[in-house]
């Protein structure tokens, strides 16, 4: 029996407990966890700076050794406190969410369950072996969790903590398992019968491969090509912090802005203001050759956008801007080459806005609002297990119910189907659609 | 450019403009295709006449003969009248499912949204064809068949009819799309970027083939090797009905009952009597060795079962039964051995019934009550594209919700995130839980 298939199969029998577990039990398991990071606190740091040292010493970017590092004030605090609040959430493990009478004293209920098995691979931020730990116990689902190798010290100090506190919970300590070889990965990626949902964080090509390599269900967290559309009316006062904010807030993130279309009657007007405003934090204007003379910018630093320009997550402090003739140019543009990630609308129009949101085919979809609000906690969903940008199962950000299924519970006295139907001697169903009540949860 | 690109990329333009069409003009598309159908009902059922012919002279099996045969008493009316139905249920397009407050003027909604482009392959069933054309486009979703080439006939005349009702009511006919070779499916599953979600409906092999061979979310509907757990409590007057109503209804369905599991405690009073009636009405009873004797059972034709037995979906008047020592090894052995479709429990006890409808990690589990009523039908959901035995997105049957995802849609007046969160001149966000109300949706 390969290593993959243990791990796989250890997972498949805690999910199988850990779904029956009382919601008391699955929070004691979280109240622990927090406690124990608090108390070992300073060992975790002294693994966490391991990594650190080794990230500095092969030269690293810095902005990988940032993410990496658990000492950044207030950040260790935050990982240790987003464990209670994700405990706080309302259960929704057995939450009934449809009742049907059938006919008398046969009743249907839709009720919530985890998924059962769900397979993690992410970067290197130590902290989300936390997070996505809180959510699977929360949900009640068994992770197999797979971080970036830079981070392995403080991912075994987490790892050794999270396992503490499921054994002192009574929690099966297979409910969470690490990985920690790429060579693991593709065996884990065979094991159909054991895992449910692979979540893959990270690049296109990442997801892609992981598409390519399994039967499993993806849920994709890929690139975000975030646009934003200054409609004709758009009010220059209100959008141009929304396009600042949304480019510049944290460029890295994949809800950042990469293209701005502009409708083409302000291009004279309201494009120069928006160019020098981006121009005068730093940001890198690559724009439709077309546009730059008509718009009467004159900055000898903005550039002529390629093609390629309006396909790229620059991840930077880069924007592409272009011109469209209309809303519905805009919507199709969008549709186009996004990447159904999150994209906004400058307008002072309720209709132009309902006509973008409806239109637009992306996971968010916003009206005079920075597109960095596409995130599981400003949402308010609690910590996320990332942003989908499929259109199965879950989309945009994904926090607990993203990790819940369902199952349907039909309770009888001794009925069978042939008694209903059309004809003599046959009844019909009722299909009532009854009042879901707190006993219907299990 | 390949046939298959030009279908798939006609079918995902068609689904942009669907997805914005009206509810009216949705109703109107049915509507009209209700009406079509009465007018050409003769034209029709003669097309499907070639192909019964075809299919005798090919000396095809009687049942899928009569699986075939639009022109069975009621089955026209009932496929004509089925799309009135689909067509009156509630329209989930632009429907809001949750409202947050994340601060004053920033509102955040979920509503649902079509998938966007569907393929479905299907068996010869060609009233199947309207059916998933209803569900399509009341869910807004444009979607390519490929039925089953023994009613290739019927299939083009439906078409012609549902291409007819498409244009008169202003719909893109490319909608609906039909194709009708082996070879054009395996074109349309490298088409990732045009199609949203297939559904297989058929054997195991078909869905495994298919999720070998693409990149695209499939919603397998596969095979159902579904369970009846006798429980030690079990009331054999109301327990005997269920078995027999769930292995003799309709055999041939997934939802027919494959395998029963007695309690140990019950093989001597209750199992005699069970495989007495099962044998009177001419089921074939494969029981565990060890347990015929036991259970004092001197019927010659009651046969050995064999281990694969209890592998199998008999799909025919033939049951595997064996027994077991408590609650919890049902559990466990339909968990290991079940297929995820659909499990009852038998037995007088709420807290038993409850633990089973926990434990068994199936789409439908019952308790007193037939496993041939895990239908969308009988369910009140309307005509089914299928029942999903995967966990993903959708579970057991799939009527139109099945066939949404939602959008996250933000409506602010020019916010940012940077004025959001802890320290000094940040504000924290609100995040209170919002009622839905009508004008929510759009």
């Amino acid at each position: 029996m390969s290593a993959s298939h243990e791990i796989a199969s250890s997972a498949r029998s805690a999910s199988r407990i850990l779904s029956t577990l009382s919601s008391d039990i699955r929070i004691e398991a979280l109240t622990i966890l927090n406690r124990l990071l608090i108390e070992e606190r300073s060992s975790i740091l002294e693994e966490n700076a391991k990594d650190i040292d080794a990230a500095r010493a092969a030269g690293l970017s810095h902005s990988l050794i940032s993410r990496l590092d658990l000492s950044k004030p207030g950040k260790y605090e935050e990982m240790a406190k987003g464990v209670l609040e994700v405990a706080a959430l309302q259960d929704l493990v057995g939450h009934c969410t449809q009742k049907r009478k059938l006919d008398e004293g046969l009743i249907l209920r839709r009720v919530l369950c985890p998924i059962g098995v769900i397979l993690v691979i992410f970067e290197a931020r130590p902290e989300v072996i936390v997070n996505i730990t809180a959510l699977a116990l929360k949900s009640g689902n068994a992770a197999i969790l797979k971080g970036g190798k830079e981070s392995k010290h403080s991912f075994k100090a987490l790892s050794s903590i999270v396992k503490r506190a499921l054994k002192q919970a009574g929690v099966p300590e297979s409910s969470i398992e690490l990985v920690e070889s790429r060579s693991d990965v593709s065996g884990l990626l065979k094991e159909d019968d054991c895992i449910d949902l692979v979540i893959p964080r990270g690049s296109n090509a990442l997801v892609k491969d992981i598409k390519d390599n399994t039967k499993i269900n993806v849920m994709g967290h890929a690139d975000g090509i975030c646009h934003a559309y200054f409609h004709e009316d758009a009010d220059l006062a209100a959008g141009l912090p929304v396009i600042l904010d949304s480019k510049t807030n944290y460029p890295a993130a994949c809800n950042a802005l990469e293209s701005l279309l502009i409708h083409e009657s302000r291009v004279r007007d309201a494009l120069p203001v928006i160019i020098k405003a981006l121009r005068s934090v730093g940001v890198v204007c690559k724009v439709q050759k077309e546009i730059i003379s008509y718009s009467g910018v004159t900055d000898p630093d903005v550039l002529e956008a390629l093609d390629e320009d309006f396909a790229t997550e620059h991840l930077s402090l880069t924007i592409s801007i272009r011109s469209v003739s209309s809303l519905s140019s805009a919507i199709e543009w969008i549709n186009a080459h996004g990447s159904h990630h999150t994209d906004t609308i400058l307008t002072t129009s309720a209709n132009a806005a309902t006509t973008f949101q409806r239109g637009v085919d992306s996971a968010s979809v916003f009206a005079n609002a920075s597109t960095r609000f596409a995130d599981g906690m400003r949402f308010g969903l609690g910590t996320e297990v990332g942003i989908a940008t499929g259109k199965i199962h879950a989309r945009g950000p994904v926090g607990l119910e993203g990790l819940m299924t369902y199952k349907w519970l039909l309770d009888g006295h001794g009925q069978g189907v042939a008694s209903y139907g059309e004809g003599v001697g046959k009844v019909s169903f009722k299909h009532e659609i009854m009042p879901v009540e707190s006993t219907d949860s299990y």
